[in-house]
């Protein structure tokens, strides 16, 4: 063997420990939420240990409205639906005059969701199918690259919680398989949550409406059509879980009321087991919301999370950095690029 | 670094090298098909080539009943379906005079299958619903374990295709995910696809009945109910292929019409692709079936797969073994643990 080689090979004997003598949640603040966090990592993995669970089994589930990216001032796939239906309206003279439609277009969401969800559902029926699903992925595709948030200015795409694009990576680093479970759109998500969370589509599970194959010009299409096919919120996490990856996830990460029963059902599995929700307490950094808020409620998951031995992360005291644009940096300084605009209306 | 390390890391330096010189398709003979599909596993994964694929888009996908495993004289499902229909009978004394429930438990399942699909349908949904998902992976998991194939005597998981699980291993050593794509019963398949085939639940898409989640004794459960909420068949395949992967495969083995469509929505995507049936001809080894067969047929993809490209293997002629049981040997002493009964009345 090669001295040269043998150099090579001493370095990549030695990676493994030098990797994980470094912090792997450097945004992480050394409080609770990240000590439980590794405690639980370590656990797992350690063979021999009859807590130790196997490669296969290293399942984490992860909701994305609110736990991976921002959800205010209201979901971010819901900007995406107002855009398309200014894209669209040149091709639809009808939606002037027909509600929900004319108040969008003339800039009063808030006037077009009150409403109700069923509005958001026909809203999202209108910009969301009677294209292919190679068209919409190139939609979607050029919406987020483009696409900036009303308060930051910033891409959606940059409004991730670099706390959890850090936890992502060590569980991945761990062995485990991320996947997110999420109530937003499934084919919202695919065309970008690989690049941005290193989630490929084959992991991301969502809600979803119904396509129909067919051929156009001899060529084999899917068309998206619409009518519902599976809400994956609620109950329908663990449906959709259960659907999807057929195995019981280990570990659960959640911001809301939505991702109870995604936690639930994780944490009532039998071994070693670790459920987490973020709260949203950061009105300088990020927003604060909770029990009362129309997005990304969370009420019960407060009162009952901590009895059932989850962690809830406080978003002010618990993480460093939220953005990765704000850097980690000190409390003053990072709100640095996160401005927000009282009042504007949505 | 000590001399025994040095060897240690020298044998696994030298691993890839040994394994790749040898045949990684043994059971198949050296003819049109082997070629065509190691000219493709070669073509995409030489780095630098314009035919190079990255790995997460190196997605192969699978039929099972007939392609993986056998489907004669019936789908194995069905001889579940049966078993389930006789060990559910006590609590059920309405079924000896009720169609078609009476005609199976009678052991007349030629004239209890007479009615159609909607008859299977009928059976399917009295076994396969009422229970918890947990209490019908332990049904399954009892039953395939025990389960013995009426003319050959075998464990079901025994019938498989020898050289297609060599076919598994070998994308998979080059880097590609492997998934079933079925018609058969999702959450049937899953207790024993990975020790099998070592697919992963997560990678098994299949047909599957609506579930509901639920709290029992405290605990959530999810409950299997009698409605059915996917069948992935035929249009079924490359819509499930869509809502589970998320992404075109670039490889796709079938063996019957219900795989037409999964076929030609694989291969009609840019950049090299790879379609193959397999065409079930050797009725001494196995049986001989395609254009009017009940189960199993393959009479489009006869007809247009070579113009499309796609490889039709002949598993008299390209295929050494067929079961594992049978080992690896002449055509004659082949036969060895291979009986049918013709006749059987099924």
């Amino acid at each position: 063997m090669k001295p040269s080689l043998i150099a090579a090979l001493s370095l990549w004997w030695l990676a493994p420990a030098a990797i994980s003598a470094s912090d792997p949640l450097p945004s992480w603040n050394d409080t609770l939420p990240k000590r439980a966090i590794v405690a639980f990592v370590e656990r797992v993995t350690r063979e021999g240990s009859p807590d130790f669970v196997p490669l296969p089994e290293r399942i984490a589930v992860f909701d994305n409205d609110g736990c991976l990216w921002a959800e205010q001032p209201m979901y971010f796939q819901a900007f995406f639906i107002i855009d398309r239906i200014k894209a669209l309206a040149p091709q639809h003279p009808e939606w002037e005059t027909k509600e929900p439609f004319a108040s969008v277009l003339k800039g009063d969401v808030k006037s077009a969701l009150a409403g109700g969800e069923h509005v958001l559902l026909e809203l999202a029926m209108a910009t969301h199918a009677g294209m292919t699903t190679a068209e919409f992925e190139q939609i979607v595709t050029d919406w987020i690259n483009a696409a900036k948030h009303p308060t930051t200015g910033r891409l959606y795409t940059e409004m991730v919680y670099q706390p959890m694009l850090e936890l992502l990576a060590y569980l991945r680093a761990n062995g485990f398989k991320t996947f997110i479970v999420s109530g937003g759109g499934l084919e919202f998500m695919r065309p970008w949550t690989e690049r941005v969370y290193g989630i490929p589509p084959e992991q991301v599970i969502g809600s979803s409406i119904q396509t129909k194959y067919e051929a156009r010009d001899g060529q084999p299409v899917i068309v998206r059509l619409p009518e519902l096919n599976f809400i994956d919120d609620k109950d329908g996490k663990p449906i959709g879980i259960q659907q999807h990856i057929g195995r019981r996830p280990i570990a659960a990460f959640g911001n809301s009321d939505g991702d109870f029963q995604m936690l639930e059902w994780t944490t009532a599995g039998h071994g070693p087991r670790f459920g987490l929700l973020v709260h949203h307490d950061d009105a300088a950094r990020e927003w604060a919301y909770d029990r009362e808020s129309h997005i990304g409620r969370l009420d019960r998951g407060l009162d009952e999370g901590p009895e059932r031995g989850w962690t809830i992360v406080s978003m002010k005291d618990d993480w460093k950095t939220i953005f990765p644009f704000q850097g980690r940096s000190s409390t003053d300084s990072a709100h640095r690029g996160f401005k927000k605009t009282p009042g504007s209306g949505i």
